[in-house]
């Protein structure tokens, strides 16, 4: 198609660029964009850069955020002796729609699995080890998906965190088991964080 | 969400406003973009602005273009005197992959659709008969969808046109009824193209 409209071409290979969109549907987009008024193109444009440029790591949690900190960690309400531990920001996002947990986050950025090259020093683990170990923690609930890997790196975690003296634990099976947090509905984690156990 | 971090929703909201893009998808999509480097995202957002700059209709046919006129009209060994006429571009690239049309075309920027406001006045029909008025047109082919609306568009030219002296024909229906042109396979639009009878 490059030889027809180079630009609208160009446009679409960039949307093919991002997770789970094809071909047929990046070009569906490009041509989307053209119907969209000058303004609005120049607000997409700018979205894209600022979203880039202001979005960091929180120094705390390891969540996203565009402030000095995450919108938790920055809460002075929130029970900072409890640390949900997740893999992604978006499954945080996830638990903090059930309403229901009212103590802090760590942002693991993925889960132990050597057959993908993660080891457990690719992870935000060191980060999480120093927050237990300025004390305070009592509990750190490991919510990673119920599948292989995340089992994996939740007992690899309460291997490390139990000496250290507080209580690891881990969601009920509330969620189905091979399924993925982010996509569980608020009722089911809601369950699952009330039902949560001792590794 | 807008509370949570504010760039990536407002990067979001910019892609749920193209087409077919929901709102789960168009978080995903947001969050793809964070995971891409500093200098892609730089690209992409001059991609986008450069397709809207750029873009514009071909002067003659009514296609989009980034150049003076668009890569068929362009073309010396294009058949002048016959003009495919389609609702929009994307139909027009799906009968360039034949490779078997050698004519040129004319895009109408949709179909006669008064229960959606489109009288024939909103459509590119003025410039069509512009062209056939300058003579040397022999056949015009209306390649609208098989649609209630694409076949009154088709019926509308045709009553226009043939009082010009240029035979008016309709693609064969080859083309399965109630589709949309755009997805329709090469072979289907070959048969149909062969098979065209006059309206």
């Amino acid at each position: 198609m490059a030889e027809y409209i180079e630009s609208l071409e160009r446009l679409a290979e960039q949307f093919a660029r991002l997770e789970g969109v094809g071909k047929k549907s990046a070009m569906r987009m490009a041509f989307s964009v053209l119907e969209l008024e000058r303004d609005d193109v120049e607000s997409f444009a700018k979205a894209l850069l600022d979203a880039k440029e202001k979005i960091h790591l929180c120094p705390i949690c390891q969540n996203l955020t565009d402030r000095e900190q995450c919108f938790v960690c920055e809460d002075p309400q929130r029970d900072r002796s409890t640390i949900c531990v997740v893999s992604d920001p978006k499954t945080m996002l996830a638990m903090e729609k059930v309403r229901e947990y009212r103590g802090v986050y760590h942002v693991l950025h993925g889960v132990i699995s050597p057959m993908n090259g993660v080891t457990p020093d690719k992870l935000k683990i060191k980060e999480l080890l120093a927050r237990v170990g300025e004390g305070n923690v009592e509990e750190i609930i490991v919510a990673t998906d119920p599948t292989v890997e995340g089992e994996a790196t939740a007992l690899y975690l309460a291997k490390l965190l139990r000496p250290l003296g507080v209580r690891v634990t881990r969601l009920a099976y509330g969620v189905p088991v091979g399924a993925d947090l982010e996509y569980a509905d608020e009722v089911t984690l809601c369950r699952a964080l009330e039902g949560r156990r001792d590794v």
